[in-house]
């Protein structure tokens, strides 16, 4: 069976009224999530480079850079978007991948949203079908692509970008098995980057590319019609396993965007059981840093493997420390983006408690779970075991959880009701007469004006 | 020892000055071929679709598509220049790697160099740095990393024009080091796309990405330092073998451009022996296509592999079909750009001669070497062995082939007096006042007529 046709096939006769309401209201929150770490991050040096790099470069302004007045060609505003929305790495998870789905595919899309008005209806079609395609993509290879080491994020969004804006540009099947090709083609991302202002530049190119993807399939440019499946095509090169069913098996029954989770904590998601399991401790016993001799973890694996740094020197490093994690959940009772601040990282207090963490990985813990230890200096010991960490899909967030996330996120670039309205417009975003609005409404008004001086 | 620092300390130390004269004049060999290969291709239907695709979304228009009016920003204009360059499978290889060097690396540098002049000087001295850490990457992991299907091209494509840009816009130690890191994060491109329009895509986004690379870096755009070596970087991710002396050793002593070779064939390398010994066997006997019973060949692995197509449909699908370029060298007695149009692979004649040559792989028989067998309709049998094919290493196209090959590529474009006064600034490449001169030489007069009326 053909799997990248049989993908093309689906994602372009499916209609938005086979969608339902469930899968809709995920979507939205996904979305609302999505832009929150956006704006909240619009203001980081990474952005900053990236932007004094590539302004000059820009072709017709026609899109907005999330959260600042900048306007950009819509490549350079959905990679600017892209890596705005997973600079803090506090984005959306498909745990089943560790996909981080919403960047690429919401970044190529709002950005073409706002070259031509779409449709909020078909643009949450397309956002919904996108992350489908990426997800069930990075499903077929996921863990063993993972394993050698690429970041699927960026192998994978690059195919949900290439679907998600190809819908939006009404490709037929031929042009969308094109796509998915020049996408194939263009996938990549090194998990070696993890750690570096390269992390968020993964979701950023994939956007970007797979909407070159796209408009390049709609000249008829064309890419082997087995991009995914071939002997030399993506799934056989950059994995040693392909589950071909994953990508063409109950297509449209199933939705991957239904899945989708919300990180409560501004780090890699294979921390936050420990993340949670300490505050859950310091806030019942009130804890003290002063109080603790020492904690100890029993982890899965992968977060000594992601998040093993046992000294990190910035912010950003602080993210891939379970030992900071921990010490500064203890301390502050969160783990937000205030938490990874150099400062933060530096704080002597913090140190002193981040040198008294362990951990070590304990055979049959699954990738939820944490047993925490704390060892008090009046010789009592505290345990607790997470069997699902909160922002799982266990325990998921609420609806009002992932507001209040916003607000923090928005807090330093929205006035509140700047916030307020742009909370509602993601909210109704299935329902807009044009979703480039929302980008529009990203931006403050003193950031607008500036622009506008300029 | 550090593998991409060693290589980025290298690139930024190294001093024009030291380049050994017979580098710099193979380096400008490289160049002349490469601007005739995509002054040739300029108006095939690959980039005109994607310059439909993409021309609308330029910023500032500072760069030249070869051969063509249209002005595009540095970074459209790479990827242009790299696609027109690729697009006749003609262009340069690096035997060792079967890298297609020139193109990911000239095509992003000429494009900077008409942003901002640079001294003909320079810009050949970044050329031949670029295609070193191109061609050593390539060979660090080659042939592995091509078995597994990745098309070295684009994969180490990007490295040389990262490197290259990098030194264009003088780079220090550690921004060189990001520019291969980012680099590094950005490799991408598949074998499953030969036959396509994604195959020259390669090169051109190999230039693009690698350029986009170096800016970032410039502005502090921050990558891993160990983006070639590391566990999960480059080498360890893409390929299953990694021989880190290739890059790291005699820099600066030995010169991989000097090992660059041109085609006289507009086809896949591999196929050039088999060609190569029908048309010795075509002139010497003048046969004539009635003549032939049956044509035999004794090939190395990668013949089949790459050029097996038994029936090719489209002159795309005949450069990839061993049996269609023995056809054509037997009918026409040569296999050049003309041989590979639609027409030339649907002539009955060239047809009914495909379907009787066969081609049967023997061990021993290496990439350069052929036997032919030919039997004639009256019962003779004529043999040819081949041991080196013509443009092969170590029988060189001369300068005057390449300045021939150069005028039967331009012909269609550029008038006989443009085309000489292009081929001298090439060959004056490394004493230009401006390098840019080339692009701008390369634009026919009425095509540079009509892009300023429109």
């Amino acid at each position: 069976m053909e799997v990248t046709r049989t993908l093309a096939r689906f994602i372009v006769d499916h209609r938005a009224s086979e969608l339902p309401q469930k899968v809709r209201h995920e979507a939205a929150r996904s979305f609302l999530n999505w832009v929150g770490c956006a704006v909240g991050a619009s203001r980081h040096a990474t952005v900053e480079r990236a932007l004094a790099a590539l302004d000059e470069f820009s072709g017709p302004r026609e899109a907005t850079v999330l959260g600042r007045g900048d306007r950009l060609d819509i490549m350079l505003a959905a990679l600017m978007n892209g890596i705005t929305s997973h600079t803090f790495d506090f984005d959306d998870t498909h745990l089943k991948t560790v996909i981080h789905p919403s960047g690429p595919v919401a970044s190529a899309i709002l950005a073409l949203a706002e070259r031509k008005p779409v449709q909020g209806e078909d643009f949450l079609h397309a956002f919904i079908l996108g992350v489908e395609a990426e997800c069930r993509i990075g499903s077929s290879v996921y863990p063993p692509h993972y394993d050698v080491g690429w970041h699927i994020t960026g192998t994978a969004g690059v195919f949900g970008a290439a679907a998600a804006a190809g819908k939006i540009l009404g490709l037929d099947e031929q042009q969308m098995t094109w796509s998915l090709g020049i996408a194939a083609t263009q996938s990549s991302g090194l998990r070696e980057m993890f750690g570096t202002m390269c992390k968020p530049f993964h979701p950023g190119n994939a956007a970007r590319n797979g909407l070159l993807a796209a408009l390049l399939a709609q000249r008829g440019f064309t890419s082997s019609n087995q991009g995914i499946e071939a002997k030399r095509g993506f799934a056989n090169v950059l994995s040693t396993a392909f589950r071909r069913g994953e990508i063409t098996e109950r297509l449209g029954e199933t939705w991957e965007i239904a899945l989708n989770t919300y990180k409560p904590f501004a780090c890699g998601i294979v921390e936050h059981p420990a993340i949670d399991g300490c505050i859950q401790l310091r806030n019942e016993h009130t804890l003290k840093a002063g109080d603790i001799e020492s904690i100890a973890l029993k982890v899965h694996p992968l977060v000594l493997e992601l998040t093993g740094k046992r000294t990190p020197q910035s912010g950003l490093e602080g993210k891939f420390s379970v030992y900071h994690s921990c010490a500064v959940a203890l301390v502050h009772g969160a783990a937000g983006e205030a938490q990874y601040s150099d400062e933060a990282v530096r704080d002597p207090g913090v140190v002193a408690l981040r040198d008294r963490v362990t951990a070590n990985v304990e055979k049959g813990v699954h990738e939820d779970q944490v047993h925490v230890t704390i060892k008090l200096k009046n010789g009592r010991t505290l345990e607790r075991h997470v069997e699902h960490a909160v922002g799982s899909l266990d325990r998921p967030m609420s609806d009002a959880d992932l507001e209040a996330k916003f607000r923090v996120l928005a807090g330093d670039i929205l006035s509140k009701p700047e916030a307020d309205e742009l909370i509602r417009l993601c909210w109704d975003i299935g329902r807009l007469k044009d979703a480039g609005e929302v980008a529009r409404a990203s931006v403050p008004a003193t950031a607008a004006r500036r622009a506008r001086a300029s």
